[in-house]
């Protein structure tokens, strides 16, 4: 059996890190979910004035204040992506792929994602366009999957599905030099839009067109909806009162997830009372 | 005719600060009330690690990068307290004693005042209890007044009764040297209850008993109902929604005067939030 955390923190952004920092001070077993980098949000700041204490400062900056109080509390961030968590009544199972870990209770901290979607994606939703490859791979023996992948470490999901389609294409939307299994074919074009009556049946890009069964978009932060089924949006955020409490016991959310304004110290304000509202949840589920 | 702000903003501590902050970066003509130190709360602090990129921080050095920050964005404190705030429709009203100062917006970060009240305080509160001596100061011509004051700069509030009052009774909460007129009569001596049936009568104190017609209670907050009247509390905070509104429009609020939990990050994000909201609703009404 694996081990169960008293907290699981999907997501190392401001929110996320606030949130771990009030775990590690209430003294909880927990873990935290996201990259080394902390929060691309982050490291693309040019400058940051309104951080209350940091002035002036580069987002690279303030990434290495908050690594050095990581460190010097001792919080390491596990580098995983989480593709869904079910609330299982009392515990949590967050997947990694083929992995699953577990927590009593669950802090969603994973930002949000600018830029739009594609024309077609939330109509063929679950109609063959989905978020997490390996997820739904099963469902694509044998037929064409397509990936739209925003980020390097995609590709290992692509070789995996590639193993069970019959022909995989592979769309980079990152600059990096692309390193697949030769079966892939890959794209180097714009995809505009996701064509198909009942279900997916082609990609239009800007100078082509592909016919395939399903599409993967595979962008760094995932649909809060899709991450954890059954969880209440309000405008495309998660809902939360003000103690950062959703619909699903023992799950809190924080930061841009959870809305406007999108802004560093609101967020890691939000993680601060996220983590509080954990340790509590997790005392009180501990003394029954 | 005075100057009418777009945003006043009362409390200098982490809420009020990072309001300051955003209002300033919106470039509203902003006055921010409070006092040099900032804040109590944050000054006593003896060590901090849950401000994300502060470790091990005491307090009066936290305070220090909050004071850099300020002055590096040209910030500065106006040292006054505002006794009552008045929602005069399209703009509001604060009270400095005899001064007044008008804003189209107001942002309440007044933090919150630990201990609990006197025993007979709430009951009597508007029954002969108050919190302003000088505005309710006409009501005591030729009376008995008893001022008990947590801070020394309350004296002069106690000279100006004494001008008015029969007689004035004052109890230092503080231990610095008392200085009042020669009239006043200091009670060194820990109040206990305030009785009285539909008003007040009497003062008991540990040691002693005195007469009194009207009993000032000034702390260094003020209770929000107190200091807006028409402000909707909950849970003896001001309720707000997601946005730092209040049930007033155009009056936003922040930090430990909204609710739990009482944090500095917590208060500064949320100062973030009513410092964006307030600036939204002031070009709002400069559009009409
Ligand atoms: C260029 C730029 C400049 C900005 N400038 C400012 C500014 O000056 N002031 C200001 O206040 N705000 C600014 N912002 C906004 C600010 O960046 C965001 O409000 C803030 O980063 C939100 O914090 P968060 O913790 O909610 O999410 P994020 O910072 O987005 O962090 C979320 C993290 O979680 C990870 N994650 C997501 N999903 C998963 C998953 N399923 N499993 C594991 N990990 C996951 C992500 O990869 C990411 O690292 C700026 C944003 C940008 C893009
Ligand atoms: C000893 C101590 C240690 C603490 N340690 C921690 C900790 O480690 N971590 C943590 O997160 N939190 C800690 N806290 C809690 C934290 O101090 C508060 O949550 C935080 O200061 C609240 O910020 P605020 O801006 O809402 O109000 P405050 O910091 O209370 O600031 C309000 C300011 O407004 C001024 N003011 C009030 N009324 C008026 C008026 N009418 N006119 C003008 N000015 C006015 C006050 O004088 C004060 O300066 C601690 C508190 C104490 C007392």
């Amino acid at each position: 059996m694996s081990e169960r955390y008293d907290i699981a923190i999907v997501g190392s952004g401001p929110a996320g890190l606030s949130a771990a920092l009030n775990a590690k001070i209430r003294k909880k077993n927990f873990i935290i979910f996201g990259n080394k980098e902390l929060s691309g949000k982050l490291t693309k700041a040019h400058e940051i004035n309104n951080y209350l204490g940091f002035y002036r400062k580069s987002g690279k900056e303030i990434q290495e204040e908050f690594n050095n109080h990581l460190k010097e509390m001792d919080i390491s961030i596990t580098e995983e992506r989480i593709n869904t968590i079910y609330a299982m009544g009392d515990y949590f199972a967050l997947m990694v792929n083929e992995k699953m870990y577990e927590a009593t209770s669950v802090i969603l901290a994973t930002g949000v994602q600018y830029g739009k979607l594609f024309d077609g994606e939330e109509r063929l939703l679950g109609k063959g366009v989905g978020y997490c490859a390996t997820c739904d791979a099963p469902l694509y023996k044998d037929k064409i999957v397509t990936i739209i992948a925003y980020n390097k470490h995609e590709e290992e999901e692509a070789n995996f599905i590639a193993s069970i389609a019959s022909k995989v294409y592979y769309i980079p939307m990152y600059i990096e030099e692309v390193e697949v299994d030769a079966s892939i074919e890959i794209i180097k074009d714009t995809p505009l839009e996701i064509i198909g009556e009942d279900k997916v049946s082609k990609l239009k890009l800007n100078n082509s067109e592909i016919d395939t069964d399903g599409i993967f978009i595979l962008r760094d932060s995932i649909s809060p909806g899709q991450l954890v089924p059954g969880i209440i949006l309000a405008d495309n955020h998660i809902e939360v009162d003000r103690m950062m409490k959703t619909n699903i016991p023992g799950c809190f959310a924080s930061g841009d997830v959870v809305g406007k304004p999108y802004q560093y110290i609101k967020s890691a304000g939000e993680g601060n009372i996220a983590g509080l509202s954990a340790a509590s949840y997790v005392d009180s589920i501990n003394k029954k």
